[in-house]
């Protein structure tokens, strides 16, 4: 017999329904994120996790521990995160990005951004490219603001890195046929060809400090668990190619403001905070926010709130809640319905905003350095493997 | 009733049967070369055609007629041809090479010439990226020794110059859709991304002067009639885009010295005379010949012979015949009976050894310029237009 069908769509292009994310993680064959997993990072980084790996946005990984055994044993890796930018970036978007920089602090490894103008241009039909190209640049600041190291970063722009990570994309792009990602991806007959090829461009950063040096440099990944079958694809690659198979970390799918996952490319700006909102606009949004709360003060009060299914706790878990009392406490009133929504919100827009005004001043110091991150073909270095110098494990 | 099926196959990746050229060229929807635009073609060159116009060779175009209207009322062209890398270059690749040459001697036009390293490594399973890379740095060489000038030409290596060509190959793989290749190419699903990619980088320099300045500056491409099915596409996009269709002329296949496609890919290494041969590898490959003789001397002494189906004489009329009259003579002397096989082979060993000599001079005098004249992206010029300067028209 078989399978009933699921009621929820995850792919890379496409998130709709309820997601059950256990299911998720069986559907998709990843492993469970688990506290013993947890006890080794604390252990290894000598420090807290960030609020995400301790409150359980990420929850599911595939040979995170292999990768920490490595680790242990001498044997560097290199961050890998990307944006395809389509417009301004919310809160959500930081997540896997400052995932990455707390990894970088505390193990001193290399971190490279993918900004992935290419794919988002050929994804959107309305989208022009001198916008997705203007978006790159802008976004690229919101993420260098979350404080990487510049001397261990560094940034394929697909369009002006392309000198640098095309002739990897074509050796890539020779081992996968183009059934394969038409089944991984679901694409009808009328997806233009640059969609098709895109995911070899996905992989290159992947696979870059291997090609590049000629010896073994794993990979982690962290990333929404939309973006898994992206990578299964490069995981069955790997080993054709000799390179070693990229670790992964998800995160589950932030529910925006008005339910659905948060997304800055659907119009609907309303549905996140974006870094650049200004507070009253913060202010406004998050007042009219989805929350898990019941119909009435007195029913709240009787009943409590569902902070599971509530767009406003899923921002204090992700980040707001400054430590783990607090946000035990937070979680808590919420369910007891000694905390009700207005003063949950209002609570937030207060960590929100002087949040988004340092955002916006970290924005500005890293600015002059934003260009010299950006992978391009050193002039006189041609051939197979032209490119910049990588920067040192 | 549906059509019978056709005896022959003509694709960019497979000729194969006994091409019916008018045939084909009702198939593929192109315009007759006609004696009055050959007449155009002299008044304005103000010089003899050369061979492989004046003998039929070159047989069909698109637009050719329009193209010559705009050169006469002081719209430029520029040329565009192409080489996939696959091992060495024989006869018959330098044939639309050697048109280019005319007409940039001629009219003094831009030629932009393409090295498809990617293409080639996609499309064959067993070919090395690096050898690609090496033998398109050597097909490079024998393009180049055919005599263009430095200032007026300008090389696309595919996998180099990708800095310069990508945004725009970024814009016209949007506008086409996976089933259009699958239908023009007859791809099969086990077909890699690459390939699947491939045609809109074979676009590129099609548009990219157009793209570049801003201005309409449309193209003549000569190549074989199997190349036809990536402009169609061109074609079909150019307007979209916002730039002027390519104007084409297409010649026939040549014939391979075993019969078939002269194919350097293949491993037949006996059915092309291959630039790099020695004078003995030369004299030994024409005398094993397929031609259009008979059975017997005797007999071809009474019947006379075939030069359409012979191997020997398609080499007699690419250019080897040194005017018209001696071309007359030959083919007169081959229907006639007069001139046997083995004489014919003789006196046309005589012609290409010494064109081999003269054409391994040329390519050691270009060789140092090579490298100057292949697009990179230069330092400095990034953004969506980035790139050297393009050859004034």
């Amino acid at each position: 017999m078989p399978n009933p069908p699921e009621k929820f769509v995850v792919t890379p292009f496409e998130v709709r329904g309820t997601i059950d994310y256990d299911r998720l993680r069986t559907l998709f064959g990843t492993q469970e994120l688990t506290s013993e997993l947890l006890d080794r990072l604390r252990r290894i980084s000598g420090a807290p996790l960030p609020p995400t790996l301790e409150r359980g946005v990420y929850y599911s990984h595939r040979d995170l521990a292999e990768l920490l055994t490595g680790y242990e044993q001498g044997r560097r890796f290199f961050l890998y995160s990307g944006r395809g930018p389509s417009g301004p970036m919310h809160l959500a978007h930081l997540i896997p990005f400052e995932l990455c920089q707390w990894f970088q602090e505390k193990l001193h490894v290399p971190m490279y951004v993918q900004v992935t103008d290419d794919e988002k241009f050929w994804l959107r039909p309305a989208l022009d490219r001198a916008t997705t190209y203007q978006w790159g640049m802008e976004n690229l600041l919101d993420i260098l603001a979350v404080g990487f190291d510049p001397k261990r970063t560094r940034v394929f722009f697909d369009t002006r890195s392309v000198g640098t990570m095309y002739s990897l994309a074509v050796d890539v792009a020779k081992k996968i046929p183009y059934s394969t990602v038409k089944a991984v991806f679901g694409f009808p007959p009328s997806t233009n060809i640059g969609l098709v090829f895109y995911t070899a461009m996905q992989t290159v950063p992947c696979f870059y400090p291997s090609w590049r040096t000629g010896t073994q440099v794993p990979c982690l990944i962290p990333c929404g668990i939309d973006q898994d079958p992206h990578f299964r694809i490069t995981r069955d690659l790997a080993e054709a190619l000799g390179y070693p198979k990229p670790a992964l970390l998800h995160s589950q799918i932030i529910p925006g403001l008005s339910g659905g996952k948060m997304s800055s490319g659907s119009g609907e700006k309303d549905n996140a905070v974006f870094l650049n909102d200004p507070p009253e606009q913060v202010e406004r949004k998050l007042k009219r926010a989805f929350t898990g709360g019941r119909a009435s003060i007195e029913e709240q009060r009787r009943l409590g709130a569902t902070p599971e299914i509530c767009s406003v706790w899923a921002l204090w878990r992700s980040k707001f809640a400054k430590d783990e009392p607090e946000f035990q406490q937070i979680t808590n009133d919420c369910r007891s319905g000694a905390l009700l929504c207005g003063d949950c919100k209002s609570n937030l827009i207060a960590r929100v905003n002087p949040f988004l005004e340092e955002h916006q001043k970290r924005r500005e110091i890293v600015r002059p350095i934003a260009e010299s991150l950006i992978l391009e073909p050193a002039p006189g270095s041609t051939g197979p493997h032209g490119g910049p110098p990588l920067p040192s494990p």
